[in-house]
C-alpha cells in the first residue's frame, strides 16, 4: 500500500486515456462497482460535487429556482407519451420488471431524465397564470444503460441536477435556458476555471423533443471537447402531451412554454482534463475540497505539531478548507500524495521554520514555494488561492484560444480535429453537410458560439453554397 | 383554486389519520406520482430537508464522517452474501431485468440500503490499520417495495442517509453508533423540537443483521410511536462474509467491527405528527424554510411594499428566512395560507402600522399578536422564534412525560397503548412475551431506553419470572 500513491502516472503524453483513469482512481476520486459503468463516488470526489452544489444552489435560488425530489422510476406507458423524447431515450433504459417478488404490470423505467415526471405533476398543480412561472430543479442520479463507460464522463449511472421549468410566454421560457447557460459559464469561469464555448447546438445535436438546445463545450488538454452542461428551450410540446394549461389574465385557456437545463458529474472530467498534469490533478482554488494541506517536517519534534494545529484553526476560521497530514508518512510520501490529489497550496513546516516564525508555501500548478512570516499566512494564502484561480483560467483560456481554427474546407477541418481543437467553420444549415463531415473526420458540430458568430467567409465549407452560420466542430468526448 | 387552502382539513380529533394526509397535501409537503408509494417532495417538503441536511452534514463532518455515493444498484448476487440481512430485505425488492433491450444476467436490485455496497468497496480500500477508521455516509433515495404507504412515513421510495462505519476494535464501533444516536437526539431537541425516547432495540427489532439496533423514538399526537432514526452495531458480521481485513500493528489479520446508521425523510412525518394542529402544520422555528412571513396589509397604498421589502432584506441579511406575500390574494387568504403551512412567525403591516413605525407579529403556534416599533423588529423576531422553539420542545416534552405509564400485567398494558402512549414494563427478556404482547395488543416494544432503566418490579409484566429490562411497548406507525 505504501508505494501505490508515489507509483508514477501514465504520462499524458503516452497515453491521454490511460492517465485519466489512472488519475480518476489514484487521486481517490471514484471507484469501479461491480456493475460496469455504476461507479462510487469516493470522498473526494463527491467533496468536489458538494462544492459545486453549492455554488449552483445559490446562483439558481438567486433567480427564484426551487429544489424538489421527483420519483426514481417512471412508467412506461407514462414515459410513452412524448415521441421524440422516448426514441432519443429507450435504447438505454434501465427498466426494473419485479416488486415484492410479483411482476409489475406496467413496468418501470429507472429515470435516466424526468421530464415526464415534471409535466405530469406540473399539469396537476397549474392552472391559473397565477401558478406560472415554476422553476423546480433536482439533485439525483440517472440511469442510461451504456456499453462504453468511462468514469465521470459517461456511464450508466452519474449524478447531477435537472432543472425544469414552465412560464407563459416563449420569450421567458428561451430567457430562462439562456440565463442559466450564463450561469454555467460563471461556474466555469469563478468556481472550475474553465473557460466554456458557449451557444446553440445544431438540429442534429439537439435534446431529444426539445426545440433548441444551448451547450457550454470544454476544450481538454488533448484537443477534444466536451459537452459540460446543456440547456433546453421546449416550447410547448411536452405540455400539449401531458396536458398542461393555465388560464391567461384574459381568460384564455394556454399551454405554458418549457425549459430544462442540467449539469452532472462530467464536469469532475471537466477539471481533470483541462487541468491536469503528469503529477496527476491539479485542482482550481475554488472548487478544491482541501485547499491547504500543511504538512510538518519532524513532527516528532516539540511545538511543531501544536503549530500546525495553530495555522489549521486560524485558516479555518478565515473560512479556508483545511487538511493537516499528521500520519506517519514521511514527508515525501505526503508531497506526492497531496500533489496526486491536485491541493492547490501545500505548507510546511518544520523545527527551523517554527524558530524562524515561518512557514513554507508550494504552489501546486507550478510548484513555486515561498517563505511565508507566520502573521502573513492568512493575507498570503487568500492572494495564492485567487492568481492560482487567475492563472489557471487564463492558462486554458489560451490554450482554447489557439485552438480555434477557421477553416474553409472539409480537408482544412480534417487537419484541425485531427491535431486537436475547434475548426471554427460557416456553415449552410444543412444536416446533410454535418453528417458529411461526421463521416470524413468522426467530428461533430459542438455548437454555433455566442459572441462569435461573424462570417468570415460566405460558402459554406463543405457544400459551397450560401452559409449564414458560424459552428465550431470538434472530435469529442 | 382560490378556495382550495382555505378549506378546512379534517379535524385532528375526528380522523387522524385523514388530518395528516390533508396537511400533507394541503402544506405542498408533498404529491402522489402515478406509481403507488412513490412520492413527490414538492419545494415546501423538500426544504424542510434540507436543513435537516444541513444541520447533521455540519454535525457529522465534526467527528470525521465524510460524504459519498455508492451506485444505485446492486447485483442479486452481491446482495445474497449476508444471509439474515437477504432474509430481511428480499421480500420487498425492486428488480431490474432488463438493461439497453436486453435481458439482464444477474438481475438489479434497486438500494433498499447499500451495507453490501459500502461492504464490497471497504473490503478493495482496506487493507491496514492505517486505513481505519473509515466514516462513510450518503444522502440518497432508496426503495421497498411495500404494500400500504403512507406520505413520508412508509413509501416504495424515501429519501435518508445512510452511514457506514468500520473501525478497529468492539469498542469504537459501538460507540459510534452511539455517538450518532446522541447527535440524532440533538436533532430533535435543536432543530425539530422533538423529544426523543432514545434506547436498545430487542432482539426481535433489530435491524437484519446486526448485533444491536439503537432507535429514537417520537411519540405522535394521537398516541402512537414513529421509529424516527436507527443505528447498528454490526460486529464483524459482514466483514467476515466481504472479506474486509486489515493488518494491525502487531501484524495480525483482523476484521474491522462495524456500525451503521441513518434518519430518513420519515422524520417530516414526525414533524407533522408531533406539532400540527386543526388549522394546519406547525413548524419549528429552526427547521422552518420560512421563518417569517410579511403580510403587508392595503398593499397598494404608497410605501407598504417598500416598507415590506425593505423589512424583509433586512431580517435576511441578519440570517432569517423570510418570505414576503405580494400576490394578489387577499390578507385573509394569504393568513390561512400560510397558518396551513406552518410558518412559525407572520409580520403584517398596514398603513396604519407604517404611520406609527410599527408591524403587529403574529405566533403560528398559538395566535399571539404582538405590536412591535420598526427598531426592534428583528431582536423580536429573535426572541420569538427561539421562545416559540422552546415552547414547542416543552410542549412535546409534557405530552410525552404524560404517556408514559408504568404497568405490571398485560391487561394495564393494553389498556395504555389502547388509548396512546407507551407502556413501561418490566421485561424477562423473553421473545415470547414480545411475541404475546403483539398478539394481545399489537403494540411492540419500541426500545429499553437510556436514562430509564430504574427496576420498579421484579417481574416480567407478561409471564412474571425475574425481570431486569426496562422496555417501552407502544403501537406505532
Amino acid at each position: 500500500m505504501e508505494t501505490n500513491k508515489n507509483e508514477a502516472i501514465t504520462s499524458r503524453d503516452v497515453d491521454f486515456a490511460k492517465w485519466y483513469t489512472d488519475v480518476c482512481r489514484k487521486a481517490e476520486l471514484m471507484d469501479y462497482s461491480s456493475v460496469k459503468g455504476f461507479i462510487i463516488y469516493r470522498p473526494y470526489g463527491y467533496a468536489i460535487w458538494e462544492q459545486i452544489q453549492n455554488y449552483l444552489n445559490k446562483r439558481f435560488k438567486g433567480i427564484g429556482v426551487q429544489n424538489v425530489y421527483m420519483p426514481l422510476v417512471i412508467p412506461e406507458s407514462l414515459f410513452n407519451k412524448e415521441k421524440e423524447h422516448v426514441e432519443g431515450f429507450a435504447p438505454e433504459t434501465l427498466i426494473a420488471t419485479i416488486g415484492g417478488k410479483s411482476k409489475i404490470d406496467d413496468p418501470l423505467i429507472i429515470r435516466p431524465t424526468s421530464e415526464v415526471l415534471f409535466c405530469e405533476h406540473y399539469a396537476k398543480i397549474v392552472s391559473s397564470h397565477r401558478d406560472l412561472p415554476k422553476l423546480y430543479n433536482q439533485w439525483c442520479s440517472v440511469v442510461r444503460w451504456e456499453k462504453t463507460t468511462r468514469p465521470f464522463l459517461r456511464g450508466s449511472e452519474f449524478l447531477w441536477q435537472e432543472g425544469h421549468t414552465i412560464f407563459a410566454t416563449e420569450e421567458e421560457a428561451r430567457q430562462n435556458a439562456l440565463d442559466i447557460l450564463d450561469i454555467y459559464d460563471d461556474l466555469g469561469s469563478e468556481l472550475l476555471a474553465i473557460p466554456f464555448v458557449k451557444g446553440l447546438k445544431t438540429d442534429k445535436e439537439r435534446f431529444a423533443g426539445a426545440l433548441e438546445t444551448y451547450s457550454i463545450e470544454a476544450l481538454m488538454h488533448d484537443g477534444k471537447a466536451l459537452q459540460s452542461g446543456t440547456t433546453h428551450y421546449f416550447g410547448t410540446g411536452f405540455a400539449e402531451a401531458f396536458g398542461i394549461t393555465f388560464q391567461g389574465k384574459d381568460n384564455v385557456l394556454r399551454n405554458p412554454h418549457q425549459a430544462s437545463w442540467g449539469v452532472s458529474t462530467r464536469l469532475l472530467g471537466s477539471i481533470i482534463m483541462v487541468h491536469g498534469d503528469d503529477n496527476g490533478l491539479v485542482l482550481p482554488p475554488f472548487v478544491a475540497p482541501i485547499q491547504v494541506v500543511i504538512i510538518p517536517i519532524q513532527q516528532n519534534k516539540e511545538g511543531i505539531l501544536d503549530k500546525a494545529n495553530e495555522i489549521k484553526e486560524h485558516l479555518e476560521k478565515a473560512g479556508y478548507r483545511v487538511s493537516l497530514d499528521d500520519s506517519d508518512r514521511t514527508p515525501g510520501w505526503k508531497y506526492a500524495e497531496h500533489e496526486m490529489k491536485g491541493v492547490p497550496l501545500r505548507l510546511e513546516l518544520g523545527p527551523r521554520d517554527l524558530e524562524k516564525n515561518q512557514v513554507v508555501i508550494a504552489r501546486r500548478v507550478d510548484g513555486h514555494k515561498s517563505f511565508v512570516k507566520n502573521e502573513d499566512i492568512e493575507s498570503e494564502v487568500a492572494r495564492l488561492l485567487k492568481e492560482t484561480h487567475e492563472e489557471m483560467y487564463r492558462k486554458a483560456q489560451e490554450f482554447l484560444k489557439s485552438h480555434i481554427v477557421e477553416v474553409k474546407n472539409v480537408q482544412e477541418l480534417k487537419n484541425v480535429v485531427d491535431v486537436g481543437g475547434y475548426a471554427k467553420m460557416m456553415w449552410c444549415g444543412e444536416r446533410a453537410c454535418e453528417d458529411k463531415i461526421k463521416e470524413l473526420t468522426t467530428a461533430t458540430a459542438r455548437c454555433m458560439p455566442h459572441g462569435d458568430h461573424e462570417h468570415f467567409a460566405d460558402e459554406c465549407a463543405v457544400c459551397g453554397k450560401k452559409a449564414e452560420k458560424v459552428v465550431y466542430f470538434a472530435k469529442a468526448y
